[in-house]
């Protein structure tokens, strides 16, 4: 499986993709799911993946591909309502393609789908998740973050800290808790983690971070954390559940 | 959707289960989803159900309307391995009469899963999950807790703190964390919990425990839980992500 969040915060973006990659629990591999378009001071889109991996690497690769071509690109829309628009179009092409019926399928499922966010200069920051069937929604104050793949494991700590005007280095901290939660309780997501977070109106250059075992920052809150819980809950108090 | 926990530990047996059964989000509906059969000084046996709700109030109640019968039934049971192999039994019989073909099942999903557990004399506590097929594995020292339905949400906090011997005030409490964490997040888990404790090798009457929403030991931990978590996440330390 996988997991992925992406958050869209009056201080700007932020988005996080394991790197496993399995099919059952015996073929693990390491994919990177975050690829990030840019162009100098004037947009960044970044897509996170999950699902299908043939799926998703034909989608990325073909709108990579295709920019500067005659046909609407990522580099091209004028917003990102229409890069989330291309990017479910691409979905459903190569899902048409791929499930074809020459091989009737094989009982695999071919879906794919992805968040995507960004900002194109003219417009504020976006967020969309955009479902295997290419359709797509987009986050709102009420709900300023997606989660896909295994979310559910790390969605009690974000439902918890995560708000419109959370600060960047705080979502980047509950990000990062999110995962180690994820992490420890199933199997098919792993390190790295790779990270990328947007000041909103900055179009400097995108600095991806790669999270790996041995990151001190990671392992301090890895370890503050679970040490804190651990605290908090032996400072809980206890019931007398039994009569006599 | 439907949260049960179980847990076999050194101390004794604890069961949980949450009382919300929904088809969609419009049909909501309160249900125990916990039974209890017990015979003084002599067995106690404890079923939580997730899935199908026809097919398990159907598997429960033939269960409870066998038993003085000449068949096998669950007082006549010699061990609680007999007794999950009956529950499994019974799934498989309910299964196979309700997605009869008259009506080809009509796309429903009939499956109907438990937990099942608890001590018969001579022998010590033992805990199944038994399985919508009808097979079923045992709780080891190993893997002390099974967990049914809407699983992921709460099972980091059990992941961290239980252990063969955690305490039962220990886990009731850990149970209850890890309830409000999966009522938090998922809308198809609800108030009221019921909750059973049984003390290795004491026969004594089951005590059933209903948790409500103005239960003042469980708002206590809701509140402290939340306060403390907001505490350690706030002392963590924070990062500096941008080279400028």
């Amino acid at each position: 499986m996988t997991y992925c969040i992406a958050m869209r915060l009056n201080a700007g973006l932020l988005f996080a993709s394991d790197s496993r990659t399995n099919a059952g629990v015996d073929q693990i591999a390491t994919f990177r799911k975050m690829s990030v378009f840019e162009a100098a001071n004037e947009r960044l889109i970044v897509m996170l993946s999950a699902g299908n991996l043939a799926t998703t690497q034909s989608v990325v690769s073909l709108l990579r591909q295709r920019i500067g071509g005659e046909a609407q690109h990522l580099m091209s829309c004028k917003s990102m309502y229409d890069v989330a628009e291309l990017v479910g179009r691409t979905v459903k092409e190569i899902f048409a393609r791929d499930s074809a019926s020459e091989t009737l399928g094989q009982g695999v499922d071919f879906g794919g789908s992805f968040i995507v966010g960004g900002q194109i200069k003219g417009e504020s920051t976006r967020l969309f998740r955009v479902y295997a069937q290419g359709n797509f929604i987009e986050a709102s104050d009420d709900t300023p973050y997606f989660q896909i793949g295994e979310s559910k494991y790390g969605k009690p700590i974000v439902d918890r800290v995560v708000r419109m005007d959370t600060t960047l280095k705080e979502a980047a901290k509950c990000t990062l808790v999110s995962f180690d939660s994820t992490i420890r309780s199933n199997l098919s997501v792993g390190l790295p983690i790779d990270m990328l977070l947007h000041r909103a109106d900055s179009f400097a250059p995108a600095e991806p971070h790669r999270i790996t075992a041995d990151d001190p920052y990671f392992n301090t809150l890895r370890s503050g954390w679970g040490e804190g819980l651990r605290k908090v809950f032996a400072a809980l108090p206890d019931e007398d559940w039994f009569s006599k």
